[in-house]
């Protein structure tokens, strides 16, 4: 009987294995998964935290008695340690009893996912709290909930540290966010994240911008500040007064095991695979956000850990799995790549990002010119019209859109999806500019906020037909 | 000196009026209009009768004066009664004081718009109040505003009668909607339709499907009821007691002056052009509600009246007759066509439509698959997860994407753009599953709605890879 074991089950782990299961039913599918979850939405652990989403059980998907009641072998609790590809043994370890074992395969599906940045500060590891994993989250909630917290510092000025200063001003608390960088949510350009930052701060949240944790002062046997320092670790900075300090400085991609196993690692520091998720042993596939994928304006490998592609590439690999167990070859389905969409909503905005930002655009060598502008969400003589700033970039020469990226008041973020579309097929500002897009006043004026940009951008071009 | 008489100026009109100002400074641009007002948007005329929209004047995006104080001369209340093409001479009225006149010219900008469809039948003319010029809607507000009115008759259950329905309501008037289909919103699919009927009679509106009027019943001076009949005119139904009766039954293009003057009229009743919106006259350009557009999923001439088209066609026929007054040349830009996308808000629920429905597919000879489900605007576990209902429809073989619409409780109506680009591309479901479209938990799962209906399509198409 063939048999398949997946390293990790959460959305690309166990997507490939309930996969597997359906399109090999006589194969044994064992899946691994070292925390108390399988299935969750890592997405929706900041609004676990926020109290938004009232149970961890909430964001389970399917937990591991459903898994096993669709046929799938679960064991929990149970990390991988070594793949040993001569033997064909994934070796395990249950943590919580000590025993080791090992599972043996006729392919694997590798989906470790990845593991939060940490710094290595004295103390961090007894007054840190990472927020990667659901079981964080609820450590994390935990401790908010339980103890009179009055002050918190936040490593990281991303989304996820965003999200959790706001959970925090929200129930009064004195949120602190530490970032070494000049600006907070750095997947924004500048002058797009100047927006979200002020917000963050209208919220009484406080930014210490460009500096970073160096240590933390005790008194008695609790934390009492975060020593900080320049970037350059230079000159000490004020210390931030804070009780407990949340790490969200985001995830490097898990590979240990795949580094270890001999596996090919790509330049993005991820697990290289091809189109349809397979690493560089025929018998091992890798999915989700210890992969890297191809971001197909680039042509460069990315590392991108987002639930949506680990949910497709999990599929991928899962057909692909089964079309070489059933009979050596290869599945329909390929992973295409990516552009970089995002959204997210924080402080009352919500925010939309897609293609290359001006530094990424930069970075790649791709000369292009930018346009920014504010707007209005409705058409401006409706009620409560909405502020909103949208971004868009183009290639020049070809005016190709390559990025855009848009902050606003109410319902935007979604929107950033049209010019993703065009990003992926290669549309021009060009034909962008005379686009059916939908039209009413709720929804903006009789030219789209992203023919608005289109119709600076064919100008700033050289492009025409200049409207 | 060149001479150009722009006929009509609202939307299409008076943008190409500046287009030609500017792109000729030493051209004398004249423009026609026979209401009170230019530049306005007819778009909002809902909301201002609503109340949404507080001034008349908000809905006006540049009045005669500013017109004029850019270079352009503005003749209002003045209709142009007929065209002579050898004498290049616009025939004129002006209808307050009943003084006629010409205006001679090197070329014409035919926007007259449309005109609302009214039936034939003995005392609407007394008591019905049409609902398509900015004047109609200042009447029509006044009405309800200055007579304690209580029951209204609406003709028409597309989207302007509901809208005008709904406000009635919210003013605490028995609103009755007349309408001779089987269902509202005959854009729509009925399986679409059917979530905004539920909402309009949530709303204490009162539906009178597959009826018409057939009279009026009068009591002394007034307006007593609506008489009613089935649809072939053989029963009468029982009559609708109402004060005032709207006709909201949509607007046929305003093409009288066009087909006197021997202009080519197209086979959707509109006035035929081309790409560049000149009609079968080399000196004539025509654009706006009056026009008829390429289709670019049936390939057949189409008439759709929205602002957005309008504008964009403006601006292309203002372009190519400025080249025309030049130097005889061409312009740059060419209105490539429609593919039919639209949104509203209507009873509390979005709406949004592109490309073809069921009965429009069917009636183009185009083969297709169709799946509509429900599903919710966040992730499931988020609070409020809001219902949405989403339909796709894609070619059979092809599996290109040539349909979609979505109703839903929140901000779901702009999510329509996506598709809309998809049929205006040509993309397949096949490409849709794969696509890197944004994803978090306040905007939905980790597979999009768009998705979602790829993924059920793909194998009622026969196509691969299914997931």
């Amino acid at each position: 009987m063939a048999r398949a074991v997946i390293i990790g089950g959460d959305a690309a782990g166990a997507t490939a294995a309930a996969r597997i299961h359906t399109s090999v039913p006589d194969a044994q599918v064992v899946m691994l998964e070292q925390g108390h979850w399988t299935s969750y939405s890592a997405c929706g652990i900041p609004y676990f935290v926020s109290g938004d989403v009232a149970e961890a059980d909430d964001l389970v998907a399917r937990s591991p008695s459903q898994h096993r009641a669709r046929g799938v072998t679960v064991k929990m609790h149970t990390t991988a340690t070594a793949i040993d590809r001569d033997a064909r043994l994934v070796k395990t370890l249950d943590w919580t009893t000590g025993q080791t074992g090992s599972e043996p395969y006729d392919i694997v599906i590798y989906a470790t996912g990845a593991h939060p940045r940490t710094p290595d500060v004295e103390g961090l590891e007894e007054f840190g709290l990472p927020l990667h994993t659901l079981d964080e989250g609820v450590a994390l909630r935990d401790q908010l909930l339980a103890r009179g917290l009055s002050r918190v510092a936040v490593l990281g000025g991303g989304y996820i540290g965003i999200e959790v200063a706001e959970a925090l001003a929200q129930r009064g608390i004195d949120a602190t966010i530490i970032d070494r960088g000049s600006q907070l949510m750095k997947t924004l350009d500048a002058d797009m994240a100047e927006v979200v930052q002020q917000r963050v701060t209208e919220l009484g949240i406080t930014l210490r911008l460009g500096e970073q944790i160096s240590g933390i002062d005790r008194d008695g046997g609790r934390c009492h500040a975060v020593r900080t320092t320049t970037v350059d670790g230079n000159t000490d900075t004020e210390p931030v007064k804070a009780e407990v300090v949340v790490i969200a400085l985001g995830s490097v991609p898990r590979i240990d095991l795949a580094k270890d196993a001999g596996l090919d690692i790509g330049p993005s520091g991820a697990v290289a695979v091809d189109s349809r998720m397979r690493t560089s042993d025929p018998r091992i596939w890798a999915a989700g956000d210890c992969v890297e994928s191809l971001h197909l304006l680039t042509g460069q490998p990315v590392n991108i850990q987002l639930g949506t592609h680990a949910n497709k590439q999990g599929k991928v690999a899962g057909l692909d799995a089964a079309a070489f167990l059933r009979d050596g070859g290869r599945g329909q389905a390929e992973f295409p790549g990516v552009v970089g969409s995002a959204v997210t909503r924080l402080c009352g905005v919500e925010i939309g990002r897609t293609g290359l930002t001006e530094i990424e655009a930069a970075a790649a060598g791709i000369d292009y010119e930018a346009v920014t502008f504010d707007g209005s969400i409705k058409a401006g003589y409706m009620p409560d019209p909405g502020n909103v700033r949208v971004k868009m970039l183009a290639q020049t020469k070809t005016g190709r859109v390559i990025g855009a990226q848009i902050v606003g008041d109410g319902p935007v973020a979604k929107r950033i999806d049209v010019p993703a579309v065009w990003c992926t097929v290669g549309t021009t500002v060009t034909q962008v500019q005379m686009m059916d897009l939908s039209y009413a006043p709720p929804f903006g004026g009789a030219w789209d906020l992203w023919q608005v940009a289109a119709r600076k951008l064919v100008p700033a071009l050289g492009l025409v037909p200049q409207l």
